[in-house]
């Protein structure tokens, strides 16, 4: 089965390297030539748009930054729709909107490609080892036919619904993580402004109702001010974007989530951006004057 | 160790009784009668006051609904410290304002009765199996003589740090408890009312980052529409009440606890205040006009 891998980033570059590894045919094309080099000593061919990489496959997969770059590398001049045949299966594994993917799906559609939205979850460290979660969206056929070129790239691939369920699925997993990193930090940021030393409430709360995986993989972080990323406070940004841009489509009331984006936009604008997004306890920082790490 | 114990409530009865069945010599006193006659046939004595209670003991345990109900029973007319001897430790285990606590704790002194905050999670049946979780704010040789006893009631008993820290890490618990179900109800109304089956959202978000004993615990009776408490939106009022008092008074911003509060106040105003608390999906229904259980 020949492979076209459009878009070469940090996450693209270890997943197409990880098809060429399991004996795929890999063409390969990114907008920058540095990673295709790179890809091409590791056995990929390269492609000199996104048309003819399309051109020379039956799977073609996304990896890019947001919608208007899928949109602009799929529907776009020399974009995959002008290269690819009939009968080709699109996987985006790009997170975008999922109201985007739909409409990227129908132009597809209308030129006989059938499009999958698989956006994954585990970051750079998941990308080289594949072991991503990919959560998918998208007709039930088509997810069979690429079901294991995605395990070559991740450990679970679950099928959502629709097209654009792999997306929304992602959506809702980023509202409950940066919720639950601002609930963290803002019942941290009480404890520790009332005198009591957080790590003897970690200790007394982690076992109980209060318990997640945001606690335990973020307050250590915290407590040793360790704002490395991990996921970047700009990408979460991205993501709950998208996620007000979804709910204000289809109805869906977020407060919340609006809250937390305002965190997530005050680190921006406070060159936070690159931080790790458990920096949204150095928010709480700010406006309490005392950070949760400090004795 | 002469014990008395005041309030005999959903939690205070199997504690108290839990004390009598571990050889303890407890004292019992409760505003109704009722609850002390089941206790007296437990092999409890009855007194007619608290402050009558508290004459026969050395530790007084007190297990009441919120701040000015401890304030009385501990302070005012027959009062727990018109009967105390100096020397005496008195462990209020109810879950009330550390604020409150503390002020309570210096009236205490004065007379030579030593206090601990130690309010608990687990509800009642890990009150009735002696199970709970203990929180504990106050002198360390005060809670090092009470050890015992409050293993008999529980699995667990941490001292936090000084008086009231046993309430601000009860607070900070359910601070994050309730933002943590509001964070999973906002984000499975996304992707309902986007069109993705909950279910299948659940399966493949549980085991990432957004995992949660929450998610866990409350998403399988969110799906069944099964708000039988559990632990009760009323009673979550009461300690996110606390937990604002307490961030208002030591100056931690609580933006995301203010707006789960507003939630849990219209559930209470629309008669749901006996529910789970999970019931927060049921705000977010009636803001959407969609049920996430909703097929």
């Amino acid at each position: 089965m020949k492979i076209a891998f459009i878009g070469l980033g940090i996450m693209g570059k270890p997943m197409a390297r990880n098809l060429l590894r399991a004996g795929y045919d890999v063409t390969v094309y990114n907008r920058s030539r540095g990673a295709v080099e790179e890809l091409v000593k590791d056995g990929a061919k390269a492609a000199n748009s996104a048309a003819e990489a399309a051109a020379q496959a039956t799977v073609v997969i996304t990896m890019l930054p947001n919608s208007p770059q899928v949109q602009e590398v799929v529907c776009g001049e020399k974009g995959v729709l002008e290269g690819a045949k009939p009968g080709t299966i699109l996987v985006d594994m790009s997170s975008i909107s999922p109201i985007a993917a739909q409409e990227i799906g129908k132009a597809c559609l209308e030129r006989g490609v059938s499009m999958l939205d698989a956006p994954v979850s585990g970051g750079e460290p998941k990308a080289i080892d594949g072991t991503l979660s990919i959560m998918v969206g998208g007709d039930a056929r088509a997810f069979e036919q690429v079901y294991d070129i995605l395990l070559t790239m991740g450990t679970s691939a679950v099928l959502c619904g629709e097209l654009g369920a792999g997306n929304t699925t992602k959506l809702a997993n980023q509202v409950i993580v940066a919720v639950n990193i601002a609930a963290v930090s803002e019942a941290f940021t009480l404890s520790t402004m009332a005198g009591v030393d957080p790590e003897k409430v970690f200790h007394a709360i982690r076992g109980g109702l209060a318990g997640s995986t945001v606690l335990n993989a973020k307050m250590p972080m915290i407590l040793n001010d360790d704002y490395k990323p991990g996921f970047k406070v700009d990408l979460h940004i991205k993501d709950l974007n998208n996620a007000l841009e979804a709910g204000h489509t289809v109805g869906a009331p977020l407060p919340l989530t609006a809250a937390v984006m305002e965190m997530l936009q005050n680190l921006h604008a406070n060159h936070c951006g690159q931080d790790d997004h458990c920096a949204i306890a150095k928010y709480y920082q700010k406006v309490s004057g005392r950070g949760i790490a400090e004795k």
